[in-house]
């Protein structure tokens, strides 16, 4: 793994970095004018750091996949992602907002329908509606009860949602109760092979399960909980001790300002718009090292399916740099966490447009910021977890590796 | 790692593959003129090979990491820079120009200060003169003895010097004494968990710290030696029996022969000039399929921040191009072990230059031998432990994989 190197050679010099992830930022050639929505927008700023810096491309987790947040946030931050995943049901409970504890297992639902035998018609009720799963997490949330542990329940989207159970002697390596198939029952939670710990998870599980049975079971909509993705708050080394990094984290959704959490960033509050994240910069560097600016919108456009609401946020962004760079930081990264393609209207599994300037950075021939510039570019295509310790590198805080 | 694979496919052909490592070859460039010194330097040899053939960029041990000379040779010679370290007590015997054998180990030296009560004042002895610091270490030589232990010494620079104990049941895997900190003593020697075998070698150096410490009792300069990066003679499989390639290695430095002694390269004997180099080529290819070729004076340059002096060094080995190539090899790699831009006076992490031609190497559209070309070379960016399968390759020495 690249941290074995990497942490040990890490120097607490004076420079500092700056990560902004633009998620979603990659996009594919529009049809009619074969330009991505990078390329389409109108960038000086942006395209004025890359020509100070170098460009490239960066794959998340490795060619070919694409990543959740979670995964390709980790590899951001210097982390592994495949080695250091945190598990699903933590990252869904970080999406909610929820603070996990040590004493906690997460876990994602999916609302369902069973048969009167108890077989499983529909995995995904039919898909029911945002509102109709939070009406069906409410009733939940308000009947259920398992002496001893304390039960929080979100609604996601549609048919997912999220518990945490809260309590003594609860251990996250219980196995799925998601069948992954229809005409079969659901499978009962039970200890992982070797995990005989998690036998008091399993059973709480259990419990809340035969619970929102017996609560749904005049319900239509959905009368099943599926659960998946079990896991224990488990934090990873910390960024600071990894990489001699004083971190702080601006973001406006709560996933975000979570993942940052989980490798021990100081976590700014919500921020209401991507202005305000900007006017917090200053303050944000103040006793840092490097700081994490997560601007969502670009994402959202791109799921959305929005090709010129993307363009617009990447131009409002752009328009933001030079109070940005106001701030005196050394090496500046600008990136995304996946791909985000309008025409795809999801994740995608392409590399990832991505400039750093600053510090001993070289400077490449590329003079835009957009896919087909950083393909040329001189940082190559590489792994993202690769990326941090590059701007380490650029902003002098990495020793010589052997004599 | 890569020999896992590209050891079994390796045959013996009867092809030569010639490596030319200009030390700390790449650069950054210039603030004035915009170009590095290999781009500033005329080098029309160089620039037909790199038209003659591909080019492209390799990272010693991995994007971001400034790498020593040891790791990034090894790199060089297919070997894993990272699973297969040799220790630094090692590289700095082998820089000393010291010949170690199977019952040696390594030890580097700081010559350090210490109170009455035998806390570390200064790690490194106020960085005392090379002169001082050999001082000191010929007065350690003139009176330390273990009966049964050889102890040999060598200065290196300012407060850095190597001790070699040679003698019966001496095993590596000993502690620092260095507590890399000052105000706390020193630590004793002692062996890693779970290597009792190291016990007699910890004991030794114990009592070669003693004696120091009595020999030295009335200095002011340096007082106390502390000892770090214990290591025994424990070469890898060798490069013939791992490539199946008989090899030759020139060079005028220690450091250089010993790292191609390490794998188990023939090695010719100091050379006087990088002509003196040129002039044993083809001596150097009787009865070798591989012949290495170490020039130090590009790094020498670079860390001496002479740009103008680096471009002249450049340019002389550009002269001799010709006269190498009236040697018969057929596939030619001309890189450095890891930049070394004048502006920086020190290794540094960028990735660096790379020219292979010859064989089946493919013919690429750069031109030039230079860092920018080289970015756009169609060799890629790769890691350096790749670089010596794709010459095999190119010779025509690796066997297909798979049926």
């Amino acid at each position: 793994m690249s941290h074995d190197i990497v942490s040990p050679l890490c120097n607490a010099a004076k420079s500092k970095i700056f990560l902004l992830v633009l998620d979603g930022l990659g996009g594919l050639p529009h049809p009619r004018t074969g330009k991505t929505e990078l390329e389409t927008a109108r960038t000086p700023n942006l395209d004025r750091w890359a020509a100070q810096g170098a460009t490239g491309l960066h794959d998340p987790v490795a060619p070919g996949i694409t990543p959740g947040s979670g995964p390709s946030h980790l590899a951001l931050f210097g982390y592994d992602p495949i080695e250091e995943n945190v598990g699903r049901g933590v990252l869904s409970a970080l999406g909610a907002g929820l603070e996990m504890t040590k004493r906690d297992v997460a876990a994602r639902i999916n609302l369902a329908t069973r048969d009167a035998e108890g077989r499983i018609t529909d995995r995904r009720a039919g898909r029911i509606s945002s509102e109709e799963g939070k009406r069906v997490i409410g009733l939940l949330e308000k009947n259920v009860g398992i002496p001893g542990v304390e039960i929080i329940l979100r609604p996601e989207k549609e048919h997912r949602a999220v518990v945490v159970f809260r309590g003594d002697g609860l251990d996250g390596n219980v196995h799925d109760t998601d069948p992954q198939a229809t005409g079969v029952p659901a499978k009962e939670a039970a200890p992982l092979e070797g995990a005989p710990s998690a036998a008091r998870a399993a059973e709480v599980a259990n419990e809340f399960i035969a619970q929102a049975r017996k609560i749904l079971r005049g319900e239509k909509a959905a009368n099943e909980v599926l659960l998946r993705g079990f896991a224990g708050w488990n934090p990873p080394v910390s960024f600071r001790q990894r990489f001699q990094l004083r971190a702080t984290a601006i973001a406006m959704y709560p996933m975000y300002r979570g993942l940052a959490r989980l490798v021990g960033m100081e976590v700014f509050p919500e921020m209401p718009s991507i202005e305000a994240e900007v006017d917090a910069l200053p303050k944000a560097f103040e006793g840092a090292d490097f700081v994490y600016m997560h601007i969502k919108q670009t994402d959202t456009a791109g799921e959305d399916g929005n090709f010129d609401r993307k363009v617009a946020v990447l131009e409002s962004v752009d328009a933001l740099i030079p109070q940005m760079e106001r701030v005196a930081f050394d090496v500046a990264i600008v990136t995304g966490d996946h791909c985000t393609p309008s025409l795809m209207k999801a994740h995608s599994w392409h590399p990832v447009p991505v400039l750093m300037r600053g510090g001993t950075t070289y400077v490449d021939d590329t003079k835009e910021f957009g896919e087909s510039a950083c393909r040329r570019g001189a940082l190559g295509r590489f792994p993202a977890k690769q990326l941090l310790q590059q701007a380490l590198a650029a902003a002098g805080r990495l020793d010589k590796f052997g004599a």
